[in-house]
């Protein structure tokens, strides 16, 4: 169910003091995860970025199944849910070593300009439906 | 609608390459604001870890409405939701030193202990219902 | 010994999975404390931001003497130590609610202008000598 | 010079509003290096950690030198500096993926126990020199 598109090692920075990854570091995981999906599809953000164009994220919905411990060599898959006219929604799982869900999100991202209004998607995005 | 449980100046660490506050931040500033709200209803979320009972994030649903900027001034008001027998649900509303709602985050919450058993929720919290 | 510039307590995302701060960011409230201490000589870096003029960090030199810990109270002090042409020196102390000494910091940041070329120090940090 | 030991792409997370790296972010790349760096010489910090053993930060020297931005190929290698009964002196270099020296670091790492009272290195470091 979706593509693998980001791996990572954790590391003392990923984790707090609960001894496991602090909740929040699993959306950086998926916005690096979102980087390199759309980079194999050859829309590259970090270009459409200096171009003036930004994938903001809009909406999060995250649920968390499984800590992640240091040392983890964690996997994010990603797929296509659903691309409006300026938005488009993506799928995330992150999984442990073991291949066990740690986490399901969703993130609706919107492109807009550099004036934070919103704007059609770059076509490299709209073209992959 | 809810009470202000945590402030912040908006710093250079809060913030990314787009200009504005990075999106998994926010969810810093709530999770910062639960431990003020609980702390301020007599309930110390650290003393309680230090007894190796942690409230670990289960879910979470944000709708970002709002960029916030470098030096905005942030505020995050919290309201109680939901208490059931091992999870609590917060409300969270954060705003920009305009007043202006920057987003709305839902939070779950489940009390477990070191070994991230579900246990049942400190009284300090079930009490709160 | 300096100006207590910037409190903060220490919350999850402060700290890792050893239980206490993580190295990295006793640099962070280094930084944040330089906006402070600047403000209140008068010299808003936000706002010399918005203007193209950034006060990078150059160097730093960090002595870690004690850990923090979830819910410390920390203050940080700062002092002036060098102004030069196009860049200035700052010592920083890092206290536990204790008062015992954490840190000490020593921060050079330089001038530069939107292409990263160095520029004049502003006139509301070069004034201070 | 040095022992090419983590390589990394940048990302939003790791900028700030300057539009590039933000500098305490440096430390987390030579942290992370540092991991793997002893990883490869057949010494497991993630798992001396479960063993309740430490090298934490003690001292931390760094020259910046260039900026890193969005998507740039960062490589960090490592060469060993110094071995001490309880300590171990790492320098590190940071490159774009020019090959262009972004800073160099000097971390000076202490052996702890549990209680972060100063204990001999584990010898799987010891045996290094």
């Amino acid at each position: 169910m979706g593509e693998m598109a980001y791996k990572t090692r954790i590391y003392y920075d990923d984790t707090d003091a609960g001894g496991v990854v602090y909740y929040a570091n699993y959306l950086k995981y998926c916005e690096r995860a979102k980087q390199e999906f759309f980079l194999s599809k050859g829309c590259d953000l970090f270009k459409l970025h200096n171009e003036g164009i930004y994938l903001v994220v809009s909406e999060v919905k995250a649920k968390y199944k499984k800590s992640l411990k240091l040392g983890d060599e964690v996997e994010v898959s990603v797929a296509l849910k659903n691309i409006k006219r300026a938005s488009v929604e993506l799928l995330f799982e992150i999984r442990n070593g073991d291949g066990d869900l740690a986490a399901e999100v969703e993130i609706l991202s919107v492109s807009v300009d550099k004036d934070l209004k919103i704007v059609k998607l770059p076509e490299c995005i709209s073209n992959l439906t």
